[in-house]
């Protein structure tokens, strides 16, 4: 079938209306109508080629929500009607270690929402911008959220689980204090769910401006890292960092903040090396230095479920799909709060070609 | 008391005999007959004030084995005639969360065997290239080692329990696979050490003359690191690796080597930085680099019974103390195999200054 969608025809061009092909749902798959999508950093990266290998026609989107439209003859699962999501991942090979334990985001065959492998045409994976998407059924999510939220959910399914899989994989809880660095749309969802489970949230801005914003958004502190005073007031102190900038930046500075043993874990990765971290600041508290990429479709389900049971959702700017273009000059000047989301509807409107 | 030593009186003189002043044994101090001491690299860094702050005179030596002297009136964990050892710390506050987790090597009030703060004179702890020295009884440890032993268990006091603790504190066992970058002083023990806990040893060194030591020393297999194809051949494949270089070099040769979840701990802390890290290789696999720090004194205890209990003592070459200067040349260009030890009989034949 042929539904519309937006997209890029090369890596110097605007996004615009495109009309792209979806397979007819196999007997595991999942046919779903889209009815937001969420636009992640990434989306920008993939669509301007600013990461090796982007496939055109490229259209981007991971943070998919809508609503089961049809299934395949042994989805049991799920059934028309139904709401749920889709993240980043579509496959993956389905029988390494990774895969076994429910970490198809480390399996080395893992098949992206965008710019993967696939037999569908045009040979690479198409994104949520777009009318529809047909889906493996094991990549499919349950969304509990009341619909109403709907909108605002469809983050959760990037910038959510990108953030809460290394609270829980550092087993951030009650009694710890746990800094969130970067208030942007994954450093707020992070603030939210560190405060959800329990800890005491310090966040990191460079701006004097969010202060007020972090703490309505849950930080029990706030401080302004361009201020050396109130870093120095935090030093030895930080079970755990969670650190959401993908801009080239002073990491010793946060990893004097942590106490013996510990972590700080970066999900952005900066398009030139930070700074070369200082070893003593690991060796002389044993403190570590990590990295953590999305997380696996068990914990993705796990991470809607706790958001749907702590009323937790994005705060978003909801857009027509002909702004997206603007949208991302806005979201290169940080100007927006915290996501942009696409009311996929608006593409009914759009000319394709 | 006074009693001889080997030390230097500025950073620009060599190492010569000197005569130093040993506090009486109060009522919880051990008084040490020092027969051997280990010769660490961080002894040449600090006499040479390559570190901030070296004060003169300095006397290095953390490496300390020997016999009890006496003991105070309140120590009834020694008496005189014990074999002991004293490691890197001689002092803490005693009262803080690490020291009350028998973790003194990160208490912020740490007091080095030399360089440290004390009230004895000079004003400044003096290390183990001297005849005795005297030490509150938490700091000294037993040595279960037959006395023949005695001159190689002295580098265990440093070179031992920095290789021990990582390996500890991250797990390391059978079925493991378990990496030794560089095969020194600390390496050579940290291949002896990750066997006899009964992982799979893979050496790294940059040197093809050393492969043959490496298998000797107990790895089960050993790459030459400047050899790419030898390295691809281990990629994803670690489980942890224990990084003993100092030197500047790239990290990410290293750490593409972890599987997922992987960890990689630095006890060698470089003069300059190394290269920055590739966060990629951290997020992709949620691999973890790390730091740590010697260990602390229940710790030491626990890996000289390993030690005992598995005949594992340092690869030695004995020396006179006034060969150390000859000796410290010879470390510099990494011609030692693999821990200089000073016999501190031989101190009895200097001039004394």
């Amino acid at each position: 079938m042929t539904v519309k969608a937006y997209g890029a025809h090369a890596s110097d061009r605007p996004l615009q209306p495109l009309e792209i092909a979806r397979r007819a749902p196999g007997a595991h798959d999942v046919q779903i109508g889209i009815a937001y999508c969420g636009v992640c950093h990434s989306d920008l990266h993939q669509v301007r080629s600013e990461w090796a290998g982007t496939l055109y026609p490229c259209v981007p989107g991971h943070e998919i929500v809508g609503r089961v439209v049809a299934v395949g003859a042994q989805v049991s699962a799920f059934r028309a009607g139904d709401l749920v999501g889709v993240g980043c991942i579509v496959d993956s090979c389905r029988h390494c270690q990774d895969c076994d334990e429910g970490l198809e985001n480390y399996c080395g065959h893992m098949v992206g929402t965008y710019n993967g492998p696939t037999e569908d045409a045009p040979g690479h994976t198409l994104g949520g911008y777009s009318q529809q998407i047909v889906v493996h059924e094991r990549y499919v999510l349950r969304v509990r959220h009341p619909q109403g939220q709907l909108a605002a959910v469809a983050p959760l399914l990037c910038a959510g689980i990108t953030t809460y899989s290394p609270l829980r994989h550092w087993k951030v809880g009650p009694g710890h204090r746990v800094g969130v660095v970067g208030i942007g749309g994954l450093g707020h969802l992070g603030i939210k769910l560190a405060h959800a489970m329990g800890a005491h949230v310090v966040a990191f801005t460079t701006s004097e401006s969010k202060r007020a914003a972090a703490l309505s958004l849950g930080a029990h502190e706030v401080v302004v890292s361009r201020h050396p005073q109130e870093m120095a007031a935090h030093a030895n102190s930080l079970d755990f960092i969670l650190n959401t900038v993908a801009a080239p930046h002073d990491l010793d500075a946060f990893l004097r903040l942590l106490r013996r043993d510990g972590a700080m874990t970066l999900v952005g990765a900066p398009a030139s090396p930070h700074p070369s971290p200082n070893v003593f600041n690991l060796i002389m508290k044993r403190r570590t230095l990590a990295g953590s990429l999305i997380g696996g479709i068990p914990e993705t389900q796990e991470m809607l479920d706790f958001c749907a049971e702590h009323g937790i959702v994005a705060d978003i700017e909801l857009i027509r799909a002909d702004e997206i273009n603007t949208a991302y000059e806005r979201m290169l000047k940080g100007d927006v709060q915290y996501r942009f989301v696409i009311d996929i509807a608006t593409l009914a409107e759009s000319a394709g070609a």
